[in-house]
């Protein structure tokens, strides 16, 4: 049988297998039912496969599965129930045993597992989310990030990806905004060919391989008011150049899966859209890979969109536009074979649809290795190795926002510290959504972190008060601490971390209380979008009522999206945006706190200084306006913000040549130096202007950045090539195009505060 | 000479005479200079010619006077220097004559007036602020005040005004909200219907027509943020859907001029948007009018949308993409004739937008009779009337959002009324943007209804507090006020109110007092947008603290867009909108009060809870969301709601036939009875829901409504036609279509109340 000669092309494998199939197989290549109803827990570990599974087998096979080893309260797998990375390689193996051994044909399963910021199963590690990662402004760190995140999923079995979600998001009231690298589409697009290049590497059949898939294709961060999969209002021309880039890039760094989006895009749902799918994604871009949904985005065009009639029109209607694989599967499952027959599809998209999930499993070497090695998977899944890179990762991308008076770094030799705050020792809180249950003591916290560092007697720790909760019952323990401290860390923000179980906290002790109460301290995450940016509950009366006692005062943000608070910006003496840091939060934030990390983290979002100046992302026209009534437009910190503890200072830029063709480059150089005493990294920014264009173009764009290590008194030569992938405009044909004419080049340490050279560029035939 | 034949068609006297003007008149025809600047008041009341008109005038005349009578701080005419309506009509004459006798070709200049919500020029009749009209659901009414204005306008001179604003609102916080009808695109399409016809009449040449600019085309209402001018981020196929839907409509009804808007629309400014004004409105519906500019729209080409090189470049672009004339015409004259010279424009596209030009004069009559009657202006502009009309058209517009308890009407026979509020006596404050300076006395404002009512004896006044001020010190007096009084009526809200010299008020005696201080209290109007919407200064405050006093308290709200104050929702015993409601203001406001007037009027915006909730407009699509953390999507009230003093009850919505073809028509009955004790109006409102489309449809959208009048136990019918109109949606190809399927119409008193019944659409052919 060809299809199993590993030497022969991969498109012949396919062909051949395709012609052996039935309608009811290659159906079923095309199905991804949830994976963690497959199985059920015995005793001792191992497992047995459910009813539910062999039901779904019975009717045609399954092309993939969704997370088996996803556990959170959704999938309701918990620790008990759930499975280690061991027992999850070999539960994979169980499972996949009987679709390569107990089948007609042996087409292996493809297993999709989450990983937004690691792979969201039971043991495995859980790095800081996307949108601190995007601070860190090192894709390269990324890189590795993915790869690890690779390894363990390999390991276990998992060959295909989740992520990265490619989002930009211009309304931080959304939920997911933590999902993702932030607001710039450029940035983003950095961050997702390192993606590709940590998730699949150079090889897809490598043992620390796996597919990526980017999502959410496309317009997703631009849904009405930050709602959740809300219509994305926005020009097809915008949509290219703001929202598709990322995608782009990362299509040309050889992604090999793209998930449709929930949302619509003026309105045609993206699920069902021939435009994006066919005309740009495979025809304009050629793309060769295939195309999953978003769960339940199939049904959403009958019910909710309402652009399909029933599921059989909905399922007939994904296919054509070129979707390959429905998560979840029900539609497909149930409708194709009836489309097909009533001639609503044409068999040859079947066939397409079942080649290109067929070819992934083929490049994903598959057919040759479908198994996991148990061993492997409990010597990599979560190891010391991976655990060191999240705590790195975390304090590269931690944002200094304020430092008055030097207040921090804290002195590691001397004194006590109170550490006052909800967000003080709350594991999960510092985890973000998308993250499974925890092992006890597997998550590092502030208090942890700190006690790590300077012992017990010097932490004096109290919750103070809840995240959503008005009590201020925790007031006077917390005030008592501060009163006996040196100086005050108060761990402040937000929470989306969903019910584990944990209990709330008693404010009055401090004591973790497992309790029955249901008790949410969700603030963000999916589905959890808000009207207001302001911290909740009792927590900003908390900052007041300490900051009363003058001790220095440091806050230390753990949270999800922008808060909006004037407050502390004015009040508090430090004030660290720690995003959701994850495992190794607290280590990461004590190496912050006490100078063992010089913060290098850059705000990759503009922080609003109120939730009714929105939308306020940096790369706004030149006709966006100046002010409301009641404030400017400029944000409280600028995208590309943040301080560190030493002091950089920037030259002129010089470009060279000044004048170039359409499609050559130049080079942008500038110097910048370490003026202060300590050694740190600077996050050098290009932006480009364009003065005058045939459409309408952002005052600045950023178009490249390098984080570059610098000792005291050191000066590097920073340089940035310039060409077309930096020059170019989404035209009104909506095609790239370098035009003639004149360019600001911008250099600086935020999108406020530049310094700008000239570039001309010219037709060198002389035209005009 | 042919084109002075009034016998001749419009089309040959506009060939004739365009054969005999040089290049030079060709393009002053295209400028529409600003006309208050073209002349000064002499002793006595006469007016001379300036330098600037005359100088202007040697450079090849004008086709056109923007404003010539227009009077506010911006133009710098004030009750001084500027003309009476007599005065006004003999300066028209003066300029006029210029042009007509003492020219080689004599063509008339046509004199351009803003008339947001009457003509704006001292004198004449102030009708309330277009958001009032809409709330008025009585498009007839509206008509009859469009003529009104025509009226006043053409007894003067003018010939054309800058008006209907047909911006679809879709954020709030947009300044301007007050001078479009609101958010719903056909119920601004079917006053913009009423607009021409009051306006334009019949005969565009007769003493009471004038000439009406749709404005602002297109997308203007949807600018980011809320940001006056800002980018519209909007798709194509909601553009047709929303933004240019009324504009259709009016075009369709006959309107013979057009107004390019500030904003771009995904990156293409309008004002140089080939597609919008060649394809669309030229080409698609076939408008034969002509297209001006708003003012300084061309130059912010090259200096803000820099989508031009500079001027001659954006003066090129503007009219090749179909613009005819430049309102303030810096552009046009400077550098149109080089544009032609270097071959940018062709001289096709200049003798086209000439054309066009004279066509509006010959279509005029201002050939035959340029000049106007100062007698007549005297005798029509700001007549008895235009103020009985003025104020009966605020009457129906003032919507009752809440009467807990029938707090009102109150009785006009008995007790004593304490009137308290910033705007309870302030003229300026009621009349909105785009309005002249008054005459002393000419406005009524709430304390001198309230006066004329009840005589002086009954009516406490104190002002309070001011709108953006923080000071307590007029508490005092307004709670010593209240507690004489049996009931307190507080005005409050915003202004749009610009700098006349009012000075500020003294908040301890309630005088106005004239100073010299620089005090504004506009939190509205053009350029005036907010971040937040809750009431500015101590006003809260004050009604929390009068609220104490345990008096019924009922709050008038007089501002240009929504108010966001759940406290008062809550306390306040009743609440009236006022919105800004005209120089008979008062009147209104208290015939409401007094129950000489049922109130009728319905919201014509879903008025949000907070802002973080927007938008809330209510034909969201079905995936809009429903919720954020801290509130639901739900409005604090809906679009189309308001109560009224009887009640009425509506009967279960029938559809003749229930079957149709696409190009039929069913019609929609329902039963309406007033079950109350009063004679009322109550407005019939009609939704369509598309269950299943080709393109995702709002839940509901309005397509029909009807304000019908009925006593107390009365019973009537009301039927409406659904057809082609109701049930077409844009296709994915721009077009308007009405797709096969189920229809569910909707009928009730408001967007969220309905009652419903089914449609079927079906090819006749028996397709599927």
């Amino acid at each position: 049988m060809d299809y199993k000669n590993a030497s022969l092309p991969a498109a012949e494998r396919v062909k051949d297998l395709l012609g052996r199939m039935t309608e009811e197989e290659k159906i079923g290549q095309l199905v991804q039912p949830f994976g963690w109803k497959c199985y059920r827990k015995t005793n001792g570990g191992a497992v047995e496969l459910t009813e539910a599974f062999l039901e779904e087998w019975a009717k045609g096979g399954v092309g993939s599965l969704y997370g088996t080893l996803r556990a959170d309260p959704w999938t309701e797998v918990t620790l008990e129930n759930g499975l280690s990375p061991k027992e999850g390689a070999a539960a994979l193996n169980k499972i996949q045993r009987h679709a390569v051994e107990h089948t007609r044909l042996g087409i292996p399963i493809l297993f999709g597992e989450e990983c937004s910021h690691g792979h969201m199963a039971i043991g495995a590690t859980v790095f800081p989310v996307p949108l601190l990662v995007g601070s860190t402004w090192n894709p390269e760190l990324y890189r590795e990030m993915c790869r690890a995140i690779a390894r363990e999923v390999r390991s276990q079995g998992g060959a295909a990806t989740y992520s990265p979600v490619l989002d930009v998001v211009r309304d931080p009231r959304w939920g997911r905004t933590e999902e993702t690298f932030g607001e710039d589409p450029y940035l983003i697009g950095r961050f997702a060919v390192e993606a590709i290049r940590g998730l699949q590497g150079d090889d897809l059949s490598a043992e620390d391989a796996v597919a990526a898939t980017l999502k959410h294709f496309a317009g997703y961060g631009a849904s009405e008011g930050g709602r959740n999969g809300a219509p994305a209002h926005i020009g097809l021309r915008e949509l290219h150049e703001v929202d598709l880039l990322p995608f782009r890039m990362a299509v040309e760094a050889g992604a090999r899966s793209v998930m449709t989006a929930y949302n619509e895009i003026d309105g045609v749902p993206c699920t069902s859209n021939e435009y994006l799918l066919n005309e740009v994604l495979r025809g304009e871009w050629g793309f060769d890979g295939m195309v999953i949904t978003d769960c339940g985005a199939i049904g959403q065009l009958a019910g909710g969109h309402n652009t399909a009639e029933d599921g059989r029109d909905a399922a007939a209607q994904a296919l054509k536009a070129g979707v390959d694989m429905e998560m979840s599967g029900e539609m497909f499952r149930r409708h194709l074979a009836a489309a097909l027959r009533e001639g609503r599809i044409e068999r040859e998209a079947l066939d397409t649809a079942v080649s290109r999930v067929l070819g992934m499993k083929f490049r994903l070497g598959l057919f040759e290795r479908p198994y996991a090695d148990p061993e492997r998977a409990e010597a990599i899944v979560g190891c010391g190795e991976h655990a060191a890179l999240a705590r790195n990762v975390a304090a590269e991308g931690i944002v200094l926002l304020k430092n008055e008076g030097r207040t921090l770094p804290l002195s590691p030799a001397a004194g006590k510290v109170a550490l006052i705050g909800p967000n003080a020792d709350a594991p999960y809180n510092q985890l973000g959504d998308y993250t499974a249950p925890q092992p006890p003591g597997r998550v590092v916290t502030v208090l942890e972190g700190l006690r790590r560092r300077l012992g017990g007697d010097r932490v004096l720790y109290a919750p103070g008060c809840r995240i959503r909760d008005d009590s201020k019952e925790g007031f006077a323990r917390a005030l008592a601490c501060a009163e006996r401290a040196d100086v005050v860390v108060l761990a402040l923000g937000g929470s989306s971390a969903r019910d584990f179980g944990e209990g709330t906290i008693d404010l009055s002790t401090g004591a973790s209380v497992v309790t029955d109460r249901a008790w949410s301290e969700m603030d963000c995450g999916e589905g959890i979008d808000r009207s207001t940016l302001h911290l909740l509950g009792a927590q900003l009366e908390l900052a007041k009522e300490i900051y009363k006692l003058g001790k220095p005062l440091v806050v230390v943000y753990i949270n999800g999206r922008p808060i909006t608070e004037p407050w502390i910006d004015e009040h508090a003496h430090a004030i660290l945006e720690a995003w959701y840091p994850g495992q190794e939060g607290g280590e990461a934030i004590a190496d912050i706190l006490f100078g063992d990390v010089n913060p290098s983290g850059r705000l990759t979002l503009s922080l609003p200084k109120h939730v009714g100046q929105l939308p306020v992302y940096y790369y706004g026209r030149r006709t966006r306006g100046k002010r409301y009534l009641e404030t400017d437009l400029s944000p409280a910190y600028p995208f590309g913000y943040g301080l560190s503890y030493t002091e950089f200072r920037y030259g002129k830029p010089t470009v060279e040549p000044g004048v170039i063709g359409p499609d050559e480059q130049a080079a942008v150089s500038v110097r910048v130096s370490n003026v202060g005493d300590r050694s740190g990294a600077e996050v050098v920014q290009l932006y480009i202007s364009d003065p005058v264009a045939s459409v309408t173009r952002p005052e600045r764009l950023l178009k490249g950045f390098e984080k570059v290590a610098l000792e005291p008194g050191e000066t590097k030569t920073v340089t940035f090539t310039v060409g077309r992938e930096q020059l170019a405009l989404i035209a009104k044909d909506l095609k790239p195009v370098v035009e003639e004419g004149d360019f600001v080049v911008m250099v600086g340490p935020n999108a406020a505060q530049v310094e700008t050279a000239r570039l001309k560029v010219i037709e060198r035939e002389g035209k005009r």
